[in-house]
This record gives C-alpha cells, structure tokens and sequence, in this order.
C-alpha cells in the first residue's frame, strides 16, 4: 500500500484532514528525550481517532542529541499502524546523499513519508521518489513571513514557487510526491492549487496564525489525501489535546465532504 | 573565537585549504555506527596536520539511525580542538524550527559550522547567524548536474544562485556567513567570486570529479579561510588516506600562497 492510498484510507476512515505534528519542547516538557516520546506517545493515544496522520519535526528532536533520535524511533513504533507518518526534516543532498536521506528515513526510521527541499534538482529528488511505497513532499510556499525572499521572485514571468511546483511535477511518475505549502498564504495555496493537482500538506494552522478555512476552501480537489491540514502546538500544548484536535476536524468536516 | 577566525588560523598554521568529508558508507565499513566512527577517527588521526577542517556529513550518519547520531557524537569529541568542523546538515525550516537546528547543531552536537539551504528566507537563517561565534553555509550552487534546474533559472535577468548569495550577504550582519559553492562549476565559482566576497566552501573534489585547480583559481581572493575545499571519498577510501590528503594539500599549495 502507498503512502497516499494508506493516507486517503485513514482520512476517510476517520472523516478527517487532520495531521498532528510532533514536536516536542524542552521548555515545556520535563524528563528530557525520554520525556518527550511519553508525552507526544500520550498525545497520539488521545488523537488517533481524530488525526489521518502524524508528523513529527526532526529538529524539535535533534535539540536532545542522539537521545533524541532514539525517542523518534520509540514514538514511531507507537503510532497505530494504519496511520501514516510524516518524517518532517526538510532533507537535501547532491544524489549520493539524498539516498542516505531516504534511506534513513524510509528504511530505518520506517518513516511513510518525507519532506524535502528541491534546490539541488530532480536527480536529487528522484533519490527520494525512488521508493515508490512512500510519499515525498516537496516544499514549495512556506508558512513563515521570509517566505517571500525567494520564493516570490519572479522567475520567467511566475513566482520562483510555481517553478518548484512544476520540477515536482517532473518527478512524480510514481504518484508519490505532494507539495508543502503554508495555510498562511491562502492566497498562494489558491495559485498553486490552480497549477498543480499534487496533494498538498498544508502547515501554519494553530500557532503560526495560519487560516483553516481559507486554505482548505483553496486546497480542497476532492481528493481526502490531497488537503492535509496540519497543527502542532496548538493541539500538543492544549489543556486537552482531544478536545483541540477534535474541534480542527470539526471545522475541515464543516467545509468538505471527506468520503472515497 | 569565531568559527572563521578559527579557519582560518588553522589553515595558516597547516598551509592548507583541505576539509576533509566524514561520510561512512556501511557498504565500504565494518561494525556498524561504531566501526563508521572508529573509521573516521582513524581517517582524521592519519590527517589532523594536512587538513584545516572536518566535514560529516549527516546523512551518512542517520543511515546508522539512533546508533549514527551518537557515533557522529564521539567522532566531534575525538576531533582535535584547534581544527573546526562544519556540521553538512543543509538544514532549512521556518524560524522556530530553525532555531532549535541551530541549536542541536552548535550547543548539543558542539560543531562549529552548519550548512543551511536558504529557501526559507532571511528570518530562518537569522535564526543560525545569531550564533555569532559559529558558521553559517548557505547552500548557494550545488556539485550536481540537477543543480541546473532551478538554481540556473532566471531571476531577475540573472541565475537564480546569484538571489540565494544575495541573500546570504543580507543575513552576514556577524561576518559568520559562507557560501556552499561545487567545484565541479568553476564557471559558475568565479561568476559567483564576482558578486560575492564570502567565503567559500567548494564541494565535489575527488569521487564527483570537480576541478580542484580550475575552482581554486577561480574562489582564491587572498583569505586562507575563504576557500576551503572538501574531499570525501577520494581521502575516506583511499589505500592511504594520509598520501591522498598530502598530494591534495600539495596541489592547492602549488597554485596560492596560504599565510596570514
């Protein structure tokens, strides 16, 4: 079963876009690696029915050094199994690497999907695409205001983002790749969903100021795999995380009819 | 003392522009993360007075999972203090995410260096620079042929890389910035020397057959720490890391003078 076919059953199973991302604070959270994989592994158990997906951040790991990267592992094997995880690490490397990337992600972490960044070109890219079982999402517009450093520079007419949009469209012959692109911008979730039928994960939500509604309304084909709405610590710092989760899928419910 | 202030004096001391790359392949070494860091300080024992600086690779590292982050931690302890290493981790998130890399990679991995990609924007890589003591590599023209496809593209009547260097002397407030620049484009580093006077970290000698001479010529503007050039696998795998590591010491030797 692929990444989005894996996606699609549990969003529609559970009748919702929801995608809780993992990302543990050490500020916030006492008992240091071990601490946050029991945290985050109790948010998981209030959120399963609610959520069609996980995605913890690498970095919110890698703070805790090696202990960390074993606390990923720990929280990984927790999540039910017939919901798909999202490694959000944002990798990228000439070929060579990009397979270590992937490998690392894929094969070791066992990881459903990976973010990733599209700077150094499709061959790259395809080192991640390669495995056909698991999703590969390409940044494109991102959810913070320096997004428009680059990303907005107009490259042959369009924003230097449709480019990258496009170059992920190149390396999808396997139907594995999605785009990220912030539900802060709704107005570039618009213009990229005008270009581009991949399924978008769509970060910002909660914390970030992100617009729900807009950006589903901009997202939504159809398609329960191809609207990802994801939050982080607006769910995992909540006085109750189920009540938080419940009320983001209340409102997706509310825009859109998520059925196969 | 900052990390190009720390290049740089080790560079002048050695009479060197070498950085070695760290990158285990479990294919080419026994012993699993153990064996890969018991290789490597090997391969730096055999080149610490030929080399100015260290380069591990993290993907490399995360195919071991858990075992490789702490493996590349004792391979940092093991390094000798006055040769800096760079963290080649090419990370790139939104601004508080980027903060907690930052801080993975300097105050909990104690590297002195990490790369950057720059997708993000001026408000993520604020949150690298202001660790004013470290470095900061923005990936800026990458040693691939995929590197074409979009950091060639135009952007504003020039090649996209040309914005992303930009970019990076935007964020150089600290003097802490470089720029990630393949020596398999010399072409591409000396128009890239022609807008920028940021110091230089040229990829892609040895296995991926860049033109250590060609790149050299065209990176040198006098500063030991602003050209500093890396070899992975053609030093790591070499019958005698040591010779491998001289005789391209004594070539960058050959072509510019290497002093205070």
């Amino acid at each position: 079963m692929t990444f989005f076919d894996k996606l699609r059953a549990a969003a529609v199973a559970r009748e919702t876009l929801l995608c809780v991302g993992l990302d543990p604070d050490p500020d916030r959270i006492e008992g240091g690696a071990a601490g946050a994989a029991r945290f985050c592994i109790d948010v998981v158990g209030r959120t399963a029915d609610l959520a069609c997906c996980y995605k913890p951040n690498a970095a919110f790991w890698e703070q805790y050094g090696p202990d960390g990267w074993k606390a990923l592992a720990e929280l990984r094997a927790a999540i039910p199994g017939e919901i798909p995880v999202i490694f959000d690490a944002k990798r990228a490397d000439v070929p060579s690497t990009m397979a270590a990337y992937a490998r690392a992600a894929f094969d070791v972490l066992r990881m459903d999907a990976l973010t990733v960044h599209a700077y150094h070109g499709a061959d790259s890219l395809a080192e991640a695409t390669r495995h056909v079982e698991n999703g590969v999402y390409v940044v494109c517009r991102t959810s913070n205001p320096g997004a428009a450093d680059l990303q907005h520079l107009d490259a042959r007419g369009e924003p230097f983002y449709l480019q990258v949009a496009e170059l992920a469209r190149r390396v999808n012959a396997a139907g594995n790749v999605g785009l990220v692109v912030g539900a802060t911008a709704p107005e570039q979730v618009a213009k990229l969903r005008a270009h581009s039928s991949l399924p978008f994960l769509l970060p910002g939500v909660g914390a970030q100021g992100g617009d729900l509604e807009a950006s589903v309304r901009a997202a939504w084909n159809g398609d329960p795999a191809g609207c990802l709405v994801n939050a982080s610590r607006s769910v995992l710092y909540a006085d109750d995380p189920g009540r938080a989760a419940r009320e983001l899928r209340d409102r997706m419910r509310a825009l859109v009819t998520i059925a196969a």
